[in-house]
């Protein structure tokens, strides 16, 4: 099966390689060299300086260390939401107790810096700011760097989901004031699942020095602690590490700018061949998402037919609509390790299996 | 390196090699079929009808999952501790704001069943008891199936940590009446770390409705909705559900009854190898475990120059003392995938590490 969901990502073979290696004493020196290298990598492909903190974990756990970690029951906090997974960091905070103000944006628009002025005003008392950066039910990339300069304004908090954006669109963490930035091993690290990772900055450390949100896993302060030692409180994903370890060598090999630029020509390539399949996108031109693509299904056109087609008869696999968005878009994922020729051979597929369900194809668009 | 210690276990090459296998879409047919299998085997090697939930995470996640989806904050909970991980338990609870009674034994020493008993008539509002089954900081198995007798005489809940025992000493879920048994892959499963295994029984399920304390991650009711599609809430650590698969079907092919038999030879012949080198175990011999021994450090040897001079010389890792044990004792883990000759070797490389440091050997065992 080709995987063009927005992850798992496809892992190149060096990388899958790597998982097979016999364990190691997750508290030996052996182990703390490689934590020690992944994070010296991850800092530089985070632009940071701060801690990046590793947890075995899937990336809705780095969200939720992101939100536990720095707020208090009662905390009011805004939570910019975008789709499903804006709606999932907010969730996350009030399942513990936060006080969250939604600001929504319809699916596939961005959030307007200056809504998010707008409420921060209105409620100066605001001790954080959930956004995504990068929403993969969607297909949108929100303004990160000037939102975060509205919340730099005040003395909120900003807590960003980088997910799915982190290592294929950029991310600065420190040149933007980004407070902490969470993400996961199987995004455009083109690693495999299990590993969740955090930045945290000073003045998140000293948020989260009194926040009373309970925590134990996900405490992060242990974290930075065991990490001294070359160690995680509880026993790693050795394997994943080891993979990410290689991952991370493969990144930077290819270079970060370099692939984060690969991410924006995919991103074009896969938006204009569904254009040219006469599909509309979900995403407005302007914010539209250089790691994943939501397309609309054609009226009168089945979506799961669509995902169900394109796998049987290609073997690829697509993604369906997530939340309120189910049977309305299937989505197209271009992040990690995916070329030019792997979004042509989908969009190849994708037209065969809509031309069987009756789709009219524009005029260029036929075989 | 040659593992001998209590987790990571060594990995049967036929489970690494599924390591390696390509990813697959977590929300395709693919997985469904994979996680009903697995969930199926485990509730085979938990002994019970009820469910069995997984989760990306370690065997810490597996406790935390334990603890707060079953009560709520101010809760009175009885924390039986024997040593470390008895602490971790009682230590997540206390971090979401129940109201732990400590019961200790000594270390070395497991929990009275009596003693228990007396406890909860003490304090009949006990919500809950945590329980370690097997310590693995000191090496002790504690009675498991006469302490859950002596719950059952209340309505409190008997929560187990069965991480260094499940699959390799017997854990009788039903038959106990055990309400919520944590372990994860890394142990006696002989699988790599990253799954987190936690079942729940219908007392279990009743409590989880009405408990308060905060969880998204960790949710399992969420875990079980998600299986009957056959998915997991977050995106799982799919290499690590492949293995484990694997490993599963290893243990059911050596049969989980030969398997804990193997184990119960294992932890013999390493408390009388231990012996034979005029070394003194921590365990009172009654309730000494059969998935690690820790042995005291003979006195004026250094334990870590016996950790290292085995590891050096003989490339085998034996795991130190941990917390109030440090240095005061040396661990030799025995569960999972190993046979009587790797505790040998161990033995061998311990005897002639322990005569290099000026140990005196009993006549018997010198070469």
């Amino acid at each position: 099966m080709k995987l063009r969901i927005p992850g798992p990502t496809p892992v190149p073979a060096s990388v899958l390689a790597q998982m097979s290696r016999p364990m190691i004493n997750h508290r030996g020196p052996e182990f703390a060299a490689l934590i020690a290298e992944i994070t010296e990598a991850l800092k530089r492909c985070y632009r940071t300086r701060s801690d990046v903190l590793t947890l075995t974990a899937s990336g809705t756990g780095a969200l939720e260390a992101g939100v536990v970690n720095f707020l208090s029951p009662g905390d009011r906090v805004l939570g910019i939401t975008i789709g499903f997974f804006g709606d999932r960091i907010a969730d996350i905070a009030e399942s513990y107790g936060a006080i969250v103000h939604r600001l929504a944006a319809e699916p596939g628009n961005a959030i307007d810096p200056n809504a998010v002025r707008d409420a921060l005003r209105r409620a100066p008392d605001t001790r954080a700011v959930l956004v995504t950066h990068n929403e993969s039910s969607t297909g949108v990339t929100n303004p990160l760097a000037e939102i975060a300069r509205m919340v730099r304004e005040t003395d909120a908090l900003v807590i960003v989901d980088a997910v799915s954006s982190l290592a294929g669109i950029d991310v600065r963490t420190d040149e933007w004031g980004l407070d902490v930035v969470a993400t996961a091993s199987q995004k455009a690290w083109a690693a495999p699942p299990g590993l969740a990772m955090v930045s945290v900055s000073e003045r998140a450390w000293a948020a989260q020095r009194i926040a009373r949100m309970p925590r134990y896993y996900w405490d992060l302060a242990a974290a930075k602690s065991w990490l001294t030692r070359g160690q995680t409180q509880a026993t790693p994903a050795i394997s994943i590490y080891f993979a990410l370890a290689e991952a991370l060598h493969v990144l930077e090999q290819e270079g970060l700018d370099q692939a984060i630029a690969r991410h924006t020509r995919l991103g074009q390539r896969a938006r204009a061949g569904a254009c040219s399949l006469g599909l509309e996108l979900l995403a407005d031109p302007s914010v539209a998402s250089n790691t994943v693509t939501a397309i609309r299904v054609p009226v009168g056109i089945d979506g799961n037919a669509i995902v169900s087609g394109v796998r049987d008869r290609f073997g690829i696999e697509l993604a369906g609509g997530q939340g309120s968005l189910a049977g309305k878009v299937f989505r197209v994922g271009h992040l990690g390790w995916v070329t030019d020729g792997d979004i042509d051979e989908a969009l190849s597929a994708i037209r065969d299996v809509l031309a069987g369900l009756g789709h009219r194809l524009p005029t260029t668009a036929r075989n």
